[in-house]
């Protein structure tokens, strides 16, 4: 891999923050010494790349961010390997959907190589606060926002590009457990024609809702169905959503309202390569519950960054309770999970080349 | 109106800005010299009202308006009078719109009566700012944005209120003119389930990219069909909608996925008033055609704050073109327009108790 090396100014914190206990950690709520910046202006591209102490921004009142919600995000983990080293899980893939997701919000794409170089030095930098305790990563997000102060509803002409690193702890306390997922029927979290495959603000804040309706009646997430018809299978929260039925496994096919997971992508991979039976395509909650009351719902499980497998124990429509292998983690789904984890920490071999080493990578360039 | 009295803390500029040239006026692009900012944290709900200089926002990286799109907005505007009074136009409405959108996003709700108070102190302030050139007015900008530092998507525990101004020009240079409108095909703003009744920033960036497809081919808005069954009339851009076939009005009925304008819901009033036969109710593109060929297709408008009425004189249905009143403002528009803009300038009677006075307010509360 080639990198174009961009001119980057770094400037160093002054006083380096305390590092949390790694074994309290919680996702999202505690962020590293320091961060990128890259600024956008029309006429002039993304420019002014710089690393600089984790601080507060500032914007104007007006910045159509705040108004209108021109913004992508993208987010991804980094281990540190038993010999030191900086791994991450295909980083050119959240790139590739970071532009993917510019795209369709009419915002101007970044270089994609640009980005993993400047990641790269920001990595080095704040490499002490990539956590080893087992389970626990460096949260990555990559994010860019309009901040031209501007009322009218048109795309900006300046924006800024973002990366800040959260260390996290994992994401099963008492290792890989299932969950009570609630089918949703009254909201609708995207329709083709929207913008649900992409990675952007409004589509979790519409979310919300529809969540704290799940919460209070003791679930954790909701298994999105069609905006148009309300019977096939999107997606949750944020994962992809699997279900193994009579030796099979079906995922929603990408459709233009789901985000294309890249730990979905890496999955259908590893099944194919095991020689697994997968489809993707269109499924229906009624040929769910025929397979569920046919005894052929063998595991149900989403797949996302966060949580890499999570397996469904419970799934509730509209009160009709299935109750996925007795609540109980299925063998397949322990088995991705093993594999991938194992894969991300360097713990197993890497037979697709998905691990991007960094220290590899500032050494070519050095 | 009893007016709830929030302690308010007022600091004035030390540099007042020059104020633009009311003839050169543009949407949105010059602020005034104060705005109104309002704290809210979970158990302490909505505290520490001020008006402070219009001045940039400081804001964790990790704010969750970046990320999710917790926010929401209104758009309202001030004129000053002959008398010199400031008037406005019925901004309970926005206020109460405001609470219906933050309910939808899971957001605190704000006392509707300390907003409109604060509003009162606000425009007091910056009184100089309302242009009193025909056509100009000063619009206001109330906000509500998630600041808590958390990647978790979950709704914040912290926010703030703003309210900025903006003085703005006459939306049409040489009088009210019709605009060409492409009916959108391929692209959805909101379905039924999802956040389009609610005024949030997801909705419009969602669709910034049909906005920039219908620019390209001249068209200066598109009307958004429902994401459904694709044939039913939703609404424009930032209007609302409205059909005269063969005597009769006709606008799509408030179904979960329109914003339900307050122009919209004055102008009902002002055609029943008139006892104009209205009807809110589905419309498909297929019914809007037929009228069109039998020649009963008479008159098409968009109702918004920003516009208020806004002709139609071209629709293009996937290549169909239908020109109204052969490209030229309807006699109903245009009494629409005259009718309502007099109400809200001062210079027709006000029969609905509309206009709300700014300087009676603050008379009364001093
Ligand atoms: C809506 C949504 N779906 C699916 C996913 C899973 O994607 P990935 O596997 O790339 O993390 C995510 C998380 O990124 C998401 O936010
Ligand atoms: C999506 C949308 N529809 C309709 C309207 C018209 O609403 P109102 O008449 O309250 O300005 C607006 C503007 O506020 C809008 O943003």
């Amino acid at each position: 891999m080639i990198m174009t090396r961009v001119p980057m100014q770094i400037q160093l914190t002054q006083s380096k923050k305390e590092k949390p206990d790694p074994a309290t950690l919680v996702f999202g709520k505690t962020f590293t010494d320091h961060m990128l910046i890259v600024d956008y202006e029309e006429g002039k591209g993304w420019h002014s790349h710089r690393i600089v102490p984790y601080a507060p921004l500032t914007l104007d009142p007006a910045a159509i961010v705040f108004h209108y919600g021109q913004t992508v995000f993208e987010g991804m983990k980094a281990y540190k390997s038993e010999e030191g080293t900086i791994r991450m899980f295909r980083p050119e893939e959240n790139m590739k959907r970071l532009n993917y997701s510019l795209d369709r919000l009419c915002m101007p794409r970044i270089d994609e190589e640009n980005a993993l170089y400047a990641l790269n030095q920001l990595l080095q930098i704040d490499k002490d606060w990539i956590p080893t305790l087992d389970g626990t990563s460096l949260y990555i997000r990559p994010f860019v926002i309009a901040t031209e102060a501007f009322l009218g509803v048109a795309p900006a002409k300046k924006y800024q590009f973002f990366m800040i690193l959260s260390p996290v702890g994992s994401y099963y306390k008492e290792g890989i457990h299932p969950v009570k997922i609630l089918v949703e029927n009254e909201f609708v979290r995207a329709t083709k024609g929207g913008t649900g495959s992409a990675k952007t603000a409004g589509n979790y804040a519409s979310a919300l809702k529809a969540q704290e309706v799940a919460d209070q009646q003791g679930y954790s997430q909701v298994l999105w169905l069609d905006g148009v018809e309300r019977k096939y299978v999107e997606e949750v929260g944020s994962m992809n959503i699997f279900f193994k039925i009579n030796g099979e496994v079906v995922t929603p096919a990408i459709n233009g309202s789901i985000l294309e997971g890249i730990t979905r992508k890496s999955i259908l991979q590893l099944l194919r390569h095991w020689e697994v039976p997968v489809a993707e395509r269109k499924i229906s909650m009624d040929e769910i519950r025929n397979a569920y009351e046919n005894g052929q719902l063998e595991e149900v499980f989403g797949t996302g960054t966060a949580a890499v497998i999570s397996p469904v124990g419970e799934l509730n429509w509209d009160g009709y309770k299935m109750i996925i292998g007795n609540g109980e983690t299925g063998e397949l789904s322990k088995k991705l999970y093993d594999t991938l984890t194992n894969i991300q920490t360097g713990k197993e071999n890497d037979p697709f080349n998905w691990v991007y080493e960094i220290k590899k990578h500032i050494a070519q360039l050095a």
